[in-house]
């Protein structure tokens, strides 16, 4: 029997973990679902433009979002979802490792890290073939790693990596490193840090865990290297396969929302960066994440017959309107 | 000559100073103009559901949101805009004390208290008349106050007067306070607290500040009372007077926006809860603000025919597209 919940959360970025805060304050009983904490968060070492916070990062603001959620008596699990169905209860979602039904969801996603596109790379997923080297690099400290990548994110990577790995290849398409001149100066001091340019990964092997990558470069060149690790820092897209067969997308193949975080299905709401919204900014998904799960909560309110949360949160005492 | 900045925002609230973070963060000359820091902020003594602060309050919130305003270059002046216009050169603000021109505005001005409705009223606003207890109560430490109000705002208003003022006058419409319990238990231990039931203030008069006030009762007997000052806790209200006649209000009388913060008039960008946005929260106001702010400066750039911000933030570097 698969486990019930009122209402579930997919995504724990900061449209998923704000939907759980304005959800789990109503004391209903919500889930959240999520590979990680914080979602693209974590790519952001010194957070200035949110609103509220000052001299902050993106992990502080998701660690911060996690404690109001759990505050408020929010349930967090780390699995993924494969699929989400429509079944007679509500809604059912199937992870990996379990499944779960609710009477509403709400779904936020966000943006996934673009695959390295190789065969049996899944395979090797946290077993030495790594999307995150801020959150994975520590598991590295003297070992022989590589980082394959684009822009900033490789520069990251590299400097990263340089600080625990003993050996990193940095590889890329192009013929120099492209971005912030300081960060590129720095890695090109390091000494354990093999530039590898006008190159890319071709395949890769390994037993249990990664063992080799081969790399070719532009003239066809084949290398095969022995690597414990490689991270792929390649960018990020949104993948919403799990729940695109019941509702609609717009042509950007984003989830369309409307202001107040419905969407085409009834019981599923949709909030962040794999919504239909003009700025995807951190406050816009947390913006969302609060709509969604406030809509979501009172179309489960509504399903007991009950009033749900006015939505301007207008109060009248005797002949007063109060506005909260 | 009136002064001239490329954006002005009206509003010092959530919406407003989030506009302002995000226009100001451009590098584009912003003013802000507002009656107070911080709006219906400061109402809020315990903020526990803004998604990223643990233990803050309205208060704390809008100084963090005015510092961040203020370091990324914005200005702020504190002024009441009387009215809008369209110009040749974009928009003109007419305030109280000065003119102003811009190329673009937000219009961010949430929601105002709501007056008592006598004669000579605002005559002697800040003279004696007060709309904000917790703003202005400290300035009234052993002297005569009334309160006139309703629910929770009452209750709070005569707790805090109790603890500066030498004499509180409580004065309401019904038989019995309404609200909280133990705020009501505490009220009615207080010996400088006088109740006044089934009554209402129908007249104020004083010189240059305020004298007395006439309290009327429900079988209409009139008793007029010395008081230093009166404190009117009425709850709030939308005021667009200054704006209406160029921007489009919807049926509730809120400006109308889309999602990303254009109103009818390519010019006038709005935000928070004098928008129409479907849930009257903090962090909608912020959002709001932030997209307001972006379309705002956009709409500037494409003036000088220039690009503006990409909607989503997205980046190409070499053939891959990066998400912000």
């Amino acid at each position: 029997m698969p486990q019930e919940y009122e209402i579930i959360i997919v995504g724990g970025g900061p449209a998923g973990l704000s939907a759980g805060i304005f959800i789990a304050r109503q004391k209903v009983s919500c889930l959240l679902i999520s590979k990680d904490l914080g979602g693209q968060l974590n790519l952001i070492p010194k957070l200035e433009n949110y609103p509220g916070t000052i001299m902050s990062s993106g992990p502080l603001l998701a660690k911060t979002l996690e404690n109001q959620f759990l505050m408020f008596g929010g349930e967090m699990i780390y699995d993924t979802v494969e699929r989400v169905d429509e079944v007679e209860s509500g809604i059912k979602v199937k992870t990996t490792r379990s499944e779960f039904t609710a009477k509403a969801i709400v779904v936020a996603p966000g943006k996934v890290p673009n695959n390295l596109g190789v065969e049996n790379e899944s395979a090797f997923v946290n077993k030495g073939i790594h999307y995150c080297t801020k959150c994975d690099a520590p598991f590295y400290q003297g070992k022989t790693t590589a980082v394959i990548g684009v822009g900033a994110y490789l520069l990251e990577s590299g400097i990263l990596l340089s600080r625990m790995a003993s050996k990193i290849y940095m590889i890329y398409k192009g013929g120099a490193l492209g971005g912030d001149k300081e960060m590129i100066a720095a890695i090109e001091k390091k000494e354990n840090i093999e530039l590898v340019p006008q190159s890319s990964v071709k395949s890769i092997s390994g037993g249990n865990n990664l063992q080799t990558i081969t790399i070719v470069d532009n003239s066809g060149t084949e290398k095969v290297v022995n690597v414990d690790g490689l991270f792929v820092e390649m960018g990020s897209k949104i993948n919403l396969d799990f729940i695109k067969h019941i509702v609609k997308l717009n042509t950007k193949n984003e989830i369309e929302v409307e202001s107040d975080g419905k969407t085409s299905h009834p019981a599923i709401f949709a909030a962040g960066d794999a919504s239909s919204i003009p700025y995807k900014q951190i406050v816009a998904a947390c913006s969302g994440g609060a709509n969604a799960g406030l809509s979501a909560f009172n179309y489960v309110e509504k399903l007991k017959g009950r009033p749900g949360i006015r939505a301007d949160w207008k109060k009248t005492i005797g002949d007063t309107v109060f506005h909260y």
